[in-house]
């Protein structure tokens, strides 16, 4: 039994990176086939309108390479537009519910922060979620733009004295309210661990990579569907542009694993059109 | 005589704004339409086909709209992409040509600095039209992509020290260099003047948006093709998108004026496609 078809993962552009690393970590067995939507790129200050027609273009770019699940390791999808993963032929997983559940689970004080871009913040999402699973809960939000264009310049380490002042700006109210657990929103920020955890020594830190890799691994085993092959694993990237600053952002988002990687670009708008 | 069919100005989001602004200061006459392609922005990530792409839709939308002259307010297209206003049937005004002929009269060093997107620099658009004109010239570049999403989240006044902090990384090297004369050679960085100039006293700031709009003046009056008719001007201004923070942006980079104008949506893709 098994299934040895990849999963499929995308993002509006390299962030996601961060989510594929950690599938690669807790399911080092497991092919991946990788979209990012490079060539349009942000999607965090776009109408929910055009997140959710370029989310249905991403989904039918990775059934058509033939994947046993979608992974939308997108903030912005997963919040607004994870309805878009509802008619597809494989299960799809977006990256708030898991975080959040694990939220839910490790707070003791009853308040969670959530970290986000402006477009998650504004849906509510992962406070919406919140509320339904523990009413009682406190939940305080902050849309943090900054941090994307931060972490793609590689502005993001403890030494860099622009991120701290910025993290600081972001979270001082936050950290003021008391939190013991913050979810990091956007699938750029695990880059600022080291520095968000500095400043709020002691809050849990949620990465919806995490979050979500620990889910498909359960959900793998429950249905019998992982990859038994041995060998290593193929990890196939797609990119709808290739940024001037590609390989550097590809390496901050991606750590090591970025030397196993095949690069290919493709047009996602004219293959959704050949799909229809 | 004269032409009272309005100037198009377009750019790759709200950025182009402060050059519409430059040219309402110095024509208060003319009649503008303005498209910002605020659904596929930024351009300066984007590949140089990705950006000739867009501009030629960008070009070919603003044709539709009767205008007498384009205006490409934006250092990328400007930089990688003016070669597609060739073909148009009215003038095409970019914005590089005009800044560096400014900063090439106004510099008494013959050191020049360019502060510009990434992709901008790459194409070394400013320095390749600088040597060109005065070979003796010494040019220093530096990419600063951090400033563009500084000047969205309207951190850009003297009393931000991250903005401060920002443009101090990215202006050291060329301040020890001994510039005289800095080029922003991006739509977004006008409004960092007054941190730069206290950065940087006594070196000359050209704002593209400035030269272009007194090339525009020039031709204008040359052609006898200004507006004589009187009346308020009418500015007229279309989206392929409206961000989540478009009303905070539009006057980040519009300021007053911005009471003034009309927005709509529109899908320049489409657009193009009907065109054709």
């Amino acid at each position: 039994m098994g299934d040895s078809r990849a999963i499929g993962v995308f993002d509006s552009g390299l962030g996601g990176l961060t989510v594929a690393k950690r599938i690669m970590e807790v399911l080092p067995n497991e092919n991946i086939v990788y979209f990012g939507d490079t060539g349009r790129v942000p999607y965090g200050t776009k109408s929910v309108e055009t997140v959710r027609k370029y989310a249905a273009e991403d989904e039918s770019f990775l059934i058509s390479k033939n994947v046993k699940m979608i992974v939308a390791a997108c903030g912005t999808v997963s919040s607004v537009a994870s309805d878009t993963g509802k008619a597809l032929p494989v299960p799809f997983i977006e990256v708030i519910s898991h975080s959040v559940k694990d939220a839910v689970r490790f707070t003791k004080s009853g308040k969670i922060g959530v970290l986000a871009t402006p477009a998650t913040i504004k849906s509510h999402a992962h406070k919406n979620l919140i509320l339904k699973a523990a009413p009682d809960t406190q939940v305080f939000e902050t849309a943090a733009p900054m941090l994307v264009s931060l972490a793609e310049e590689g502005w993001y380490t403890a030494d860099n004295e622009i991120a701290r002042l910025t993290i600081q700006r972001y979270l001082c109210d936050m950290k003021s309210s008391g939190i013991d657990t913050l979810i990091l929103g956007c699938t750029h920020f695990p880059v600022f661990e080291e520095l968000i955890r500095e400043y709020m020594p002691g809050v849990a830190l949620i990465d919806m990579g995490v979050s979500a890799a620990e889910y498909i691994k359960e959900y793998l085993l429950k249905t019998n569907t992982q990859n038994n092959e041995g060998g290593k694993p193929s990890y196939e990237f797609f990119v709808s542009d290739k940024p001037v600053t590609f390989e550097k952002t590809v390496k901050i988002f991606l750590g090591e694993n970025c030397r196993d990687i095949t690069i290919n670009l493709v047009d996602v708008e004219k293959n959704e059109k050949s799909n229809n």
